[in-house]
């Protein structure tokens, strides 16, 4: 049809589809032809679809449109996703969109764009239903016929006071079941939940998982209603959050963009650095391992052992750091359950060495005696094994799981302390204990 | 009050109270208390607080209450959140809670219990608007303001046929903007989204990240509407699949209970299995050195280097399968792109190899101009450790980045290829690598 030029049936067959799959469908189409069609569709139903295409093609559509198309499209777009784009934008380009919006929409988005990033702020849309204590149920239901049109959600009216300040939230539902001349002061219950604008996007998500709503009100610092939150930019901000603790805990920086998109010389930056930061700890073995080089000379047997003790300890290390950022995360575990938190691993660092230490001295013994492998002194080599992993999978128990709390505590991320972070840490440490068990027990005999 | 028995203050003080802090002040009372608490409460709000309390002290609470104060509090609570508490119950107990309801309730009770465990069906509330399509506007609102009370949302109006099947949505707001003889034909737009019960929460997550809605309505096999799911719970579900994938990607099983109230046999239990199978993949690496002893007796040089060798393969590998399994969960990438994937990580690994051979070969020639470290053949071995780091790293970034898709492929949770797991298996390989490359460079010269 675009080939054909017959714009009008387009607009008839695109008019009917949800504007979530006319998204997908109108990105794979060439860039020019993008074009077309946004020019074909309603106004308000091109800034729908506008609304669901990812950032960075949304700026090269704009590019692309003419100047009555990107008028259009910024001043039909919901504040919160224009917010969005807006803060993307280098500051000069950003100006410039703004300038094109009505006055009315300018000052919102500006006023949207002063809150700090990732703050509650950016993520709210100044369109709600706000009414006033006196006003009878009638009236309510009048001005939302007025003015609901716009209201992201239709579930919560606020009540306000003369000077806008959030006095209660009240379900449409109770306005829907009242005689029409109830006052809503009758109906109000004096008990409601809001976020303040300047909070952190992470604090509102534990906001929302506390009272389940679909959608929240926003003060500012005077307790004025400025915007309400939906649940459902929250699951946004939840799939973020944890993507970005996922992607730390694998020993990278988080990508900030999807993995097949991209771009490969950027996501080199991303991973580069804590690799090689890891990297310059874990030579750190190599000086250790210099150390022992005697020891090691006398017993080569050790040194078979090396990688097993090691990484017994950074395995351990890793499920203690992961489990204690996520419970972090949720909140299940804040900073002053760090004692709470230590006096588990010891004792989990200790039940699982013990575990571990078992199935290694079991090892050594059935080989011994199935190959001789280990020479006559086989028992002191177990024992060894045995009281070596104990203390290494303690360390790792122990420092996987106080890192993150350390980290915390002197405000950084706790997710920094990532499985191969930790494992890095427990693999020098591991080898001073293991060489330092081994000297006590095998001085006089092997070493 | 509760000393003073003044259950009236009680009662006149908590009603004021948001449900979602009511619940914490009760959970934080002794066990006789709490039961005090629920009877003063107005039976509506005492099952609205009762929502908000975990499963397992929904249970002793249920324990503890007269027959009258389960039956209200039963019969009260919304049917989503009494299908997450049944479905914990051990059978015989849930039947004989489910024998308490009313039978309108017990027939939406075994109903939901009826879809499969993790199927959109348990997370549904059948309390929904549906209208049909030759209803007046009028018609609607008089049947919202009749029937909307227990309706989880009043964003949406869906529009049914006569035998039940979904066949559209309307927002509400369509309706409080027409004149009220307007049909509901006249209004509808012929296009909707909407999830079918048997689908797996997983995937209803996905089609809400891509429709940004409240709600989304849930028909059967037949297309009949059944219920609905609102954000609020696809947050929960978010939350809970992060988790777990993280606990996993930890290397160790989903813990499925808060870190700090897990009892400590059972936390051992989770933690343990995976421990105790990377240690009996990891004595491989005992093995391998076995194999490579008198290399190690003819240099004991060489065993120096091996932490720093095999923990580089393990590392990025851990990095490539965590952001693997994330962009896996965000549906970013599919089966089908695993030879993008893999030709991606085949260059990331070649990048971050050579990254990390040059350093290592830097160090090499440092060490050995300052402390006379490594002997006369330096250079040798700093090429064996730059050639080693470039196969290692590479052979980690690519069987770190295709296991979650060999995974996937067999039917199996891709986030089980955790970090640990591809750091042990990175080890073994790593080793050989290491070993091979060393014997290839240094024959007639340390070997």
């Amino acid at each position: 049809m675009i080939e054909a030029r017959d714009f009008a049936a387009l607009r008839e067959v695109f008019r009917e589809w949800p504007p979530a799959d006319l998204a997908e469908v109108i990105l794979d189409l060439p860039e020019d032809e993008q074009v077309i069609v946004f020019r074909v569709l309603p106004a308000a139903l091109a800034a729908d679809v506008f609304e669901y295409i990812g950032i960075e093609e949304q700026q090269q559509l704009l590019r692309a449109m003419t100047h009555e198309q990107v008028v259009a499209i910024l001043n039909e777009m919901s504040p919160d996703d224009r917010t969005a784009l807006l803060e993307e934008l280098p500051s000069a380009a950003a100006r410039q969109l703004i300038r094109l919006l009505t006055p009315d929409e300018r000052r919102v988005a500006t006023s949207l764009l002063g809150y700090p990033e990732d703050s509650v702020g950016r993520l709210m849309t100044p369109d709600f239903i706000a009414v006033k204590e006196d006003w009878t149920v009638q009236r309510v239901l009048d001005y939302v016929r007025e003015y609901g049109r716009d209201s992201e959600t239709l579930n919560f009216v606020y009540v306000v006071d003369d000077r806008g300040k959030l006095i209660d939230d009240v379900r449409m539902r109770e306005f829907l079941l009242r005689p029409l001349t109830t006052k809503v002061s009758d109906i109000r219950d004096r008990n409601f939940a809001a976020l303040n604008a300047t909070d952190s996007q992470q604090d509102a998500l534990n906001v929302f998982r506390k009272y389940d709503r679909a959608a929240l009100p926003v003060v500012d610092s005077n307790g004025v209603l400025v915007g309400i939150v939906t649940s459902d930019d929250m699951l946004d901000v939840a799939e973020e959050e944890a993507t970005e603790d996922i992607q730390k805990l694998g020993g990278s920086e988080a990508l900030d963009a999807p993995y097949l998109t991209i771009r490969f010389p950027h996501m080199i930056r991303k991973r580069a650095p804590w690799l090689v930061i890891l990297f310059l700890s874990e030579m750190l073995t190599a000086t250790a391992m210099g150390f022992f080089s005697d020891e090691i000379a006398r017993a080569v047997v050790l040194a078979l052992f090396v990688p097993l003790i090691i990484s017994s300890g950074g395995n351990s290390g890793s499920q203690a750091t992961t489990i204690v950022i996520r419970a972090m995360a949720l909140g299940e575990v804040v900073l002053r359950d760090w004692w709470k938190v230590m006096r588990r691993e010891v004792f989990s660092g200790l039940a699982l060495g013990v575990i571990l230490g078992t199935i290694g001295f079991l090892r050594i013994a059935v080989w011994s005696q199935l190959f001789h492998l280990y020479g006559p002194h086989w028992p002191l080599i177990g024992v060894t094994i045995f009281f070596s992993l104990i203390g290494v999978v303690m360390w790792g128990t122990l420092s996987g799981s106080m890192l993150p709390f350390a980290l915390r505590r002197v405000g950084l991320d706790p997710a920094t302390a990532s499985a191969p972070f930790v494992a890095t840490l427990v693999d020098v440490t591991g080898l001073i204990i293991y060489f330092t068990v081994a000297f006590l027990i095998l001085r006089g005999t092997l070493l």
